[in-house]
């Protein structure tokens, strides 16, 4: 893979020159009909051997492009808040809208090079780390986020060289660092990484790409056709099975029609044990705050099941500076520009804090998929990539707890002629509310869906009983406190 | 101001249990209607006397309220990123929206009741602190920002008695800091820092109101009347001719009438100039990131002036890991539901890095002005607000610099048409251009009112003449290269 590469070729600047023209009105053409179409994003994803004139390329990308529509996105080392939350959260936090190109520095590679680079690496670390960079790339390149993987590479020799050159001026000498001179033993660890590395994460989907690097000519068309070839493709890429993020098989039953709808709790049993649970609620929260931990809270079920009245005693136990409350309606265009994970992703809580979803990511396979506004190939995906982001919050230190609350449709009906009576609760109740209600089977049938493949052991559902709301909360309560008295 | 406040008043539990009832009806009613209508954003502030029940009030609204609709904001100490950008960078970056509600804990008071709560005041500190919160609640409040700040106060007394009885309870003893027991010297410097504090900044658009804190029911009345009677305000705030920002009076000249458009430069030259001021310019680029500044660069002028390309000459010369472009075009509907300044705020650089805005938060007094897209009120009020706004990125240590490139209808006409011809550049022309083009003559005396008012020494605009867009880019990059030089 790096054969030709380290051969180091060059190109004389007579074949350059016309070649160079023809590269930059290209580019710029393509930029423009993309940001015109706006239908697909593009990730340039900049690696390789240190010195290889990464930097330089991308400043020429820039100065070749139109360099209002490219965003350049370098990250170091992990710091601050960063920490809080899972590693991939700020590559999903700076995603550019369909239409931009990014280029990344410091990407979700670096990790596994440094791995792949020891003296001996740890194969059941580079293999889960692959992994995860394979679903996280799969799920992008089919939400509209196309990727380009650029290692930079040039022969041990080339590189000691071009260090030598860059230090012999003060205009440049910047650019190198001492360590890049002690180079030969570091350049075969890195050229042994980086074959790991690319073995582990070429796709067609997310191709990886070698440039020659030693001449800077033949560098920089290379890069430049490079990232014009992946400009000019069109269309959704079709991703191997290898690399679809799949669910195991489940055994979906009707939980929903199962559950015993009955349950009922008398008023003063209520009081006394509400005031409990928050009690405990309210002590469990603050406790969290002294452990590296935070909670997810997602609440879902048909309308008028009570969600809203369920976190309000929630949140009493709480202090208002502790937690946020994202209420989850149809996406704006903001999120329609992103994969559709990016909004939740923005929303996840630092270390003791708390973030409650009033409906969340699940609208994927609930009202998208019952109203068909995508696809059922990108709903059927997004079970496997919902368990994929929660396995994620969780392993960042998230209790992860989710709700159905489920009532029955003539308990709905009642809620519904109740709320359009009442003059302090009609707002609440739309034409779409009683649309959905026709839809009451297919709604039971996604939910039952879901509720079968995102059942996990890290993020569980809870499905509440809810046509008696005062037995619904006190559920609810109960297993969040017992969650974090157990697990906090 | 606190007379009723340390007398202490109680309300008995019979007269507050239906108050709270129909305080809660009518808050949740008036939450509601605002969120329809989604013209006004409203901010409460919350301050007062350590250990008067400030964060259970808040829970209590949000118990009262819909907890969804929300946002409480907390801030500590300023802290990372936070310390590389003005103090009010985070109470913008995050504003919420019109139609929804925002509670502040660590509000832009708390530096200024730290000062008046000193044993001897600075009355220097005091009285400029006091006059940048009356500048920035008094633009707030013009925005569709509502403002209501609570102070809550007790006696000395009760304060103490407050703070043992919650020490009291195992459940209730992590409220209060053992600081909160010495209280009296403290509580006395407190009320009179507040005394000053709400002198200073109390105003009709932005008022503070009292709320007596010793007894619960007092203080959650007192707090849900005063926050159902901001909600209920209907209308813009008339801000008294002292709290809005002023500009001084202005010689408005011809400035872009009087500029030599014959500056030319041959290429020759041209060439040899440009590489010597880009490696200049590499290097003071680099040299800022050892200090604590970073560099904002604003580039306005006619359609067709050659913006695009000058910003190229000089991204040229730096690291693309080094700066953003923003490119302006009209604000988005989340741009749209806050005041207009926020969304440039939010792309305020770190130290080291330099932010270039291709078109800017000059729209306001040019665009906006012109197509009478904005009251004449507001863009007359642009002026000062803006200037406020550049000298505090000033004071942050940021350099700034405003380029206008200006040519003349000729040349511009010149090159509409071989934008028109080219296959390559007839994206960059549309109906639109040719519409502002008629008129020219509007622009032009927007473009002068806005130099007369807003060329400050702390963020200076350059006049800069394009017809000659060699000439144009030289200049460009002289002014930015001198005053890097010159000042960091």
């Amino acid at each position: 893979m790096f054969a030709e590469a380290e051969a180091d070729p060059s190109l004389p600047k007579d074949e350059f020159k016309p070649l160079e023209a023809r590269l930059r009105v290209a580019l710029l053409n393509a930029q423009y009909r993309r940001l015109k179409q706006a239908d697909k994003a593009l990730l340039v994803v900049v690696a390789g051997i240190d010195g290889a004139g990464k930097g330089a390329t991308i400043n020429l990308l820039n100065e070749w492009m139109d360099p209002r529509h490219i965003r350049t996105l370098a990250f170091g080392p992990r710091e601050g808040e960063e920490l809080e939350r899972p590693p991939l959260w700020r590559y999903w936090k700076d995603l550019p809208p369909k239409g931009s190109t990014g280029i990344v520095f410091g990407s979700w590679y670096a990790p596994l090079i440094l791995e792949t680079s020891r003296k001996r690496p740890d194969q059941n670390r580079v293999d889960a780390q692959a992994a995860a960079i394979r679903r996280f790339e799969a799920m992008l390149a089919a939400e509209g986020v196309q990727i380009l993987k650029l290692w930079f590479h040039l022969s041990a020799k080339a590189q000691k060289a071009r260090a030598l050159r860059l230090l012999a001026s003060p205009e440049t000498a910047w650019q190198v660092s001492p360590v890049d001179l002690k180079v030969k033993k570091k350049y075969d660890r890195i050229c042994a990484g980086g074959q790991i590395v690319l073995n582990h994460t070429d796709s067609g989907h997310a191709p990886w790409v070698v440039i020659p690097s030693a001449d800077e000519n033949m560098r920089a068309a290379r890069t430049a056709e490079a990232v014009l070839a992946a400009m000019r493709q069109r269309g959704t890429p079709r991703i191997p099975p290898a690399f679809v993020a799949h669910g195991g098989p489940a055994r979906i039953v009707d939980r929903l029609g199962k559950l015993d709808y009955d349950a009922r709790i008398d008023k003063d049993d209520y009081e006394s044990e509400l005031g409990l649970l928050q009690g405990r609620l309210a002590r469990a929260a603050r406790a969290m705050r002294a452990q590296e931990r935070s909670l997810v809270l997602v609440f879902e079920g048909q309308d008028a099941a009570g969600k809203g009245g369920a976190i309000r005693r929630v949140t009493h136990a709480l202090d208002a500076r502790q937690f946020d409350i994202t209420p989850v309606s149809a996406p704006n265009s903001e999120a329609l520009a992103r994969p559709y994970l990016w909004r939740f992703w923005r929303r996840i809580p630092r270390h003791g804090r708390i973030a409650i979803f009033d409906r969340s990511w699940y609208g994927r396979v609930l009202v998208e998929r019952v109203e068909k506004l995508t696809a059922p190939a990108k709903w059927r995906r997004a079970y496997a990539e919902i368990n994929d982001f929660e396995q994620q919050l969780a392993a960042s230190g998230a209790l992860v707890l989710k709700f159905w609350l489920a009532i029955t449709p003539g308990e709905q009906l009642e809620r519904f002629r109740e709320r359009e009576k009442s003059p302090f609760k009609n707002f609440k109740i739309t034409p779409e509310d009683w649309r959905n209600r026709d839809k009451w089977h297919e709604y039971a049938a996604a939910a039952n869906e879901m509720l079968a493949r995102t059942d996990v052991s890290h993020a569980p559902w809870h499905l509440v009983s809810a046509n008696d709301k005062r037995y619904a909360r006190l559920q609810v309560l109960r297993h969040i406190v017992e969650a974090m008295e157990d697990q906090l």
